[in-house]
């Protein structure tokens, strides 16, 4: 068997977030119906839809490599979900949900961020410029959703979550 | 029973990063044993002697908001440090390894990130100023610490990770 090279690494990170994108798209269901406040319902149905996107991103640069788009499970998405499914859970119906949804949200971002900015970073050392360009592409808008989703929480979830309960 | 507030949620949410970075302390020194190249090893080793400091951080919020430190079963640690064993050992001995173990060392800072940032939020809007500072810090740490496995990432892992297998 040949020795296990970055192209390798590139594959099975890019099957490991295909994987995730793929259960991020549930989660983000379940999300987008737990959630209280109007905007940040929308927050989550808008990422739906992005996230959407970027699987179809991933579908290409699978295309790109001459391999078949296919996921290897994550045990870090599974994790960050099921935390988030926790929250949603034992603060169902209380003042601090959107808080916690909000929170769990952000771990899945920052999970993404990691990947992308590895896989992003590996494309190019590859040569695969191509490649790069859609990473980089959602890349963007996982940061862009991050901040998002800071502001909603600073303007308001947080005041909410800090009002006695109704 | 009361119902669950933002109070709750700070509470929780720090037992979930007390768990994660006592498993993170296991998980440093097994990348710093593993690192080949020199630079990486010693970044690990550095992050493990902060990782310590932001331990005895968390312990010092616990005793602001009068709980007992004790630390809450986190999957998404779990998963995120299983995928870098994973890495560790299928890149074993290969050109790919460092490049491999930044990319799950960045995995573990991102997850830091936004459970630190989330924290401090709160404990802002909980009123607890001297519990957001010491969040700051180790917040501001985890960020240094991601900075700086990207330059060696940049600089140096990658570039290995190219070469042909020696």
């Amino acid at each position: 068997m040949a020795e296990k090279t970055l192209e390798d690494l590139f594959h099975d990170t890019l099957r490991d977030i295909y994987y995730a994108e793929k259960k991020i798209l549930r989660g983000l269901t379940k999300m987008a119906k737990a959630a209280q406040l109007p905007e940040l319902k929308q927050a989550f149905e808008k990422h739906y839809d992005e996230t959407e996107g970027q699987v179809e991103r991933l579908e290409q640069v699978f295309e790109m490599i001459g391999k078949r788009a296919r996921g290897k499970t994550c045990p870090a998405i599974d994790g960050i979900l099921e935390e988030g499914d926790e929250i949603a859970g034992e603060y169902k119906g209380t003042a601090a949900l959107d808080a916690g949804l909000v929170s769990a949200a952000q771990a899945v971002e920052h999970y993404e961020i990691a990947r992308y900015g590895t896989l992003k970073r590996w494309a190019e050392m590859l040569g695969r410029k191509d490649a790069a360009k859609l990473l980089d592409a959602t890349l963007k808008e996982e940061s862009k959703t991050d901040e998002t989703l800071t502001k909603l929480a600073d303007q308001m979830a947080n005041d909410k979550a800090l009002q006695p309960a109704g």
